[in-house]
């Protein structure tokens, strides 16, 4: 608890921050700011701290989503966002891997410059509308009929909650194809280690010396603490009371929201 | 093999038969009966052995599938077709369950009789095109909003081929909604071992009498020993060589086809 002591405060040089449910709760036209996010973030930018966000957000290349997070007041740019589809853009290229995307429709400008001609794996996002029985059939007949299938999944959230009701998010239909396939997925994106790494080092700051924000009590907290990060998990957004009963993760830290653990953080440095 | 001896062929009096695979391959117009098949189930009723349809089918209420078989040369009544659908009806009874319907369009007359208002399950059948966004959605919310969700499965397929090309099963959406609300869903149907004995029941026949044929390794023949019946893999349908290698299938005889198995049964009465 952010009463308990405050040694999980010192030492710090970075943030990373993950975005809906810290800054904002997505909603109608787009999503509210948590109040006090927007001073927040000003105040980390102030005191010489560095930021990263750190999404699992894909649907929306990162110019647009940086530029609806600068619209509700965060003064954030598109090389301060990490997310899963610039991650996934690099590892395809590594492995000379050509995609067939099932993504939403505003993610598929990240991948412009991947060559997706006779494609050698299957990238999946939350491609919501486009989650459509003749898309899904077209993904699995092209994962099944490879010699050894490739399925990248960009995240693999159970469900989220929107203005009209919950959804079923990516790591649902990750599932559906993993079953039918007989493989297993590799992910990009929170909890994936190799998302953090890539994350401190755009942050510029080695693990030790970075705490992660999140509301998500696994892939957040969890995911950032098994790369040795110290991390807080905020009581807004997905948060839920029996996370702080969690059978596996405890953060170093609760905090009400992102104001509160800015404030403890700044009075330590 | 058939040719390894024929000790498995005796002291039969019933004969379960997957249907897909066995007496047709489905395709174009509804499908081709498979040769010999249609001429075997006639010579298996002249016997006098007992005869069941045992079926995973869910696209078609069973007077259709019936009448589907019937017109491609099969003697077969309503009353010896076994399926998941009347099956989960006998389920949703005993225990006072209300389902919600995600089934194909043609399978909701089998639940014609059955109460669906304020439903407290969900029943998830191939429902094909029924597969939408909007329909799974609806689905899982239903399901994450109970206290305890039952999902019921018609099945657990992953996958099946039309002539248009592979199709997900119904196992694969299964899996989808499994993970999003953290359940286990119930299948009914094959491989279950409460399915095999009332397909039993209606043949009239103890399982050590009873021989299954199908196509399907582990539906059909491990689902068959598992309930200490005999069991044959045909070599048709989705049959593959490499299914003789199977991990921990071993059916106790392969057979050509239908015909070539009820050969081999009626020489041994």
């Amino acid at each position: 608890m952010a009463e308990r002591g405050r040694g999980w405060a010192r030492a710090v040089r970075g943030l990373l921050l993950d975005v809906s449910g810290v800054l904002y709760d997505s909603g109608a036209g787009g999503g509210v700011p948590i109040a006090g996010s927007a001073e927040a973030v000003r105040r980390i930018k102030a005191s010489g701290l560095k930021l990263q966000l750190c999404t699992n957000e894909t649907q929306a290349t990162r110019e647009n989503f940086v530029r609806k997070l600068r619209a509700m007041g965060f003064d954030v740019s598109v090389a301060e966002v990490t997310a899963p589809a610039p991650a996934a853009c690099r590892l395809l290229r590594e492995r000379g891997l050509r995609p067939h995307l099932l993504v939403h429709d505003d993610l598929v400008p990240e991948f412009a410059d991947i060559d997706k001609t006779n494609p050698n794996c299957v990238v999946l996002g939350d491609a919501a509308e486009n989650f459509t029985y003749a898309n899904l059939n077209e993904a699995f007949r092209l994962l099944i009929g490879m010699e050894k299938p490739v399925l990248i999944s960009l995240g693999k959230g159970r469900y989220y909650k929107e203005t009209d009701g919950l959804k079923l998010d990516v790591g649902a239909y990750m599932k559906a194809l993993e079953y039918a396939c007989d493989v297993q997925a590799e992910v990009v994106g929170k909890p994936a280690k190799k998302f953090f790494e890539s994350a401190l080092a755009e942050l510029g700051v080695p693990a030790e010396q970075a705490i992660m924000i999140g509301d998500d009590i696994v892939s957040d907290v969890g995911g950032a603490q098994q790369c040795g990060m110290r991390a807080l998990q905020v009581r807004t957004g997905k948060y839920r009371p029996s996370d702080e009963n969690h059978p596996e993760v405890k953060p170093d830290a609760y905090v009400n929201n992102l104001a509160e653990a800015v404030d403890i953080i700044l009075q330590q440095l």
